[in-house]
This record gives C-alpha cells, structure tokens and sequence, in this order.
C-alpha cells in the first residue's frame, strides 16, 4: 500500500503548555529522567516561519524527552503571537497538538499532502532541517507535523 | 534517577473517537497499512471494569495501528456508558487521551503512583492482563496508562 508520507514511524508526541519550565520539571521527576534544555526557536530572519502562508514572528520554547527508540515527547509553550501552537492553545488548551514523522523531501510530501486535502498551517526552518504542520484533524484526530533532516538526506 | 514506573518507555498513543471505522480507515489509508481488526472490549464479567473504583459495564471499540518498535497509534470508540474513554469525549471532544506504559508490577505500581498524587481513574482486565488508568493531566498534560501483560511476567 502506498504510504503518502514515504513512511508510518512516529517520532514525536508534541504538546502544548503553559508553563514550560514547571512541565519539563514534572516530567522529568515521572519520567526519572534529568530536566533537558529548554531551548527557544529561531527569531524569523533564521526561522523564516510561515503561519497560513504569512510570516509571523511567533516563536515557541522547546523541551524534549526520549522515550523509546526514535520517539521524544516535545514540550511546546507557544509565545503570544500568531502560531499553530498558540491556536491550539486558545483552541483546545493544554495538551496533545501533533504527533511527527520523519521525511524526505518536505516540497513534494507537502505537494502531496495538500492534494490530499490536508492544508499546511504553519511551516519554518530550524538548524540542520525544516518542519510543517498539517491540519489533519478531521481524519485523525490529531495534526501532524513532518520533519526533515539535512543529516537523513 | 528514580523511575516511578520502572520504565520511561511510551508503548501506546491513545485516541478517543466518535466513529472507529471511519477513523480507523482513514489512518489506514493516511499510513499505507492495511485496516485492522476492530475489536470490542470484554464484558463486565471477564473485564470487571472499574471506574473511580465502582464497577462499570463500559465497553469500547479498539484498533490498533503499529507505527513504531514497540509503539502502537490505540484508537478507541466508547460506548454511552461510564468510563473514563465517554468522559473525556464528553469534556475535550475527539484527540489524543492518554499515553501508555508497559509495566510489572501493576498493584506496587498503582499504589506508587496514587501516593504520588495521582488518582486511579478506571482499571480492568483484559485477555492475557490487565490496564488502570491515572489521571495525570495537571501535570504531563495527558492521561497516562498503564499495560501489565502477563507474558511479559
């Protein structure tokens, strides 16, 4: 069977929070493992970061926990300006957004998906790759994020 | 450092749909697998289905979708009764309820985690072990589950 995405691993569990640093701790101390790095996402002259195809200086604090082979549970607390994540947030509040698979070839997996009628919400760049999100709510109860990798190319 | 579960190991991401055989093609159509079986939980005498500690003849529809090592997408369809699946619908709507967890040890384990501060919201067996779910929202922003397989003992 064909596989739109050229894959069906899932890499990531992406959820939007409020307050990064009180969630990364908290899941540190289930989890037993250390606090990781909170890191901000670039400012846009780097990030480039499209929001429905407009550019938004929205950036978003990062955390991540490896919890099995391949797979991190990434911590997103989105700032105040236009984002999926802050959409989310307001939409939903806290909570699962996305989960990730890892690809090749972001421009014709994007192409793909758009003819499949799941539109690009928000897109941008980030050191060594570049990220897009799909809203793909309506058919799987959850959105999708791809990444791609300089180093898997 | 201390792993309140004895494992940081996610095995399952859990979702909570209003119609399984439509969700459940369209994951299969969406990651190139074929549709699985859909599956109906036991009934109260096999499951001895408990929710906040009071029996509860819940039942759900289930379909599994392997998207990783050792990682399953769980699809669940709840039924009109009690649970704890009905409630979140009910409260949040479709999306991703819980995260889960291959443990041993699921009665040290629950203890622990209910010391912790985290309430056992529903359990039951199932052919082959056993579930308990916790609610674990406030602080990890999702419910976690977990799976003691008797094989696995």
């Amino acid at each position: 069977m064909e596989k739109i995405l050229g894959t069906d691993i899932v890499t990531q569990i992406g959820l939007i929070v409020r307050d990064i640093e009180t969630t990364a701790k908290d899941y540190a101390e289930f989890l037993g493992q250390p606090v990781p790095p909170i890191n901000p996402t670039g400012t846009y002259d780097k990030a480039l970061t499209q929001y429905y195809g407009k550019p938004t200086e929205a950036r978003a604090k990062l955390a991540f926990f490896h919890v099995n082979q391949n797979l991190d549970i990434e911590l997103i607390e989105p700032d105040e300006k236009d984002s999926i994540w802050r959409e989310f947030l307001e939409k939903r509040g806290e909570g699962v957004q996305h989960i990730a698979f890892n690809i090749r070839g972001m421009k014709e997996t994007t192409a793909k998906l758009v003819d499949a009628g799941f539109p690009l919400t928000q897109k941008a760049e980030y050191v060594g790759g570049r990220y897009a999100y799909f809203n793909t709510f309506d058919k799987l109860k959850v959105d999708i994020e791809l990444l791609e990798n300089d180093s898997d190319l």
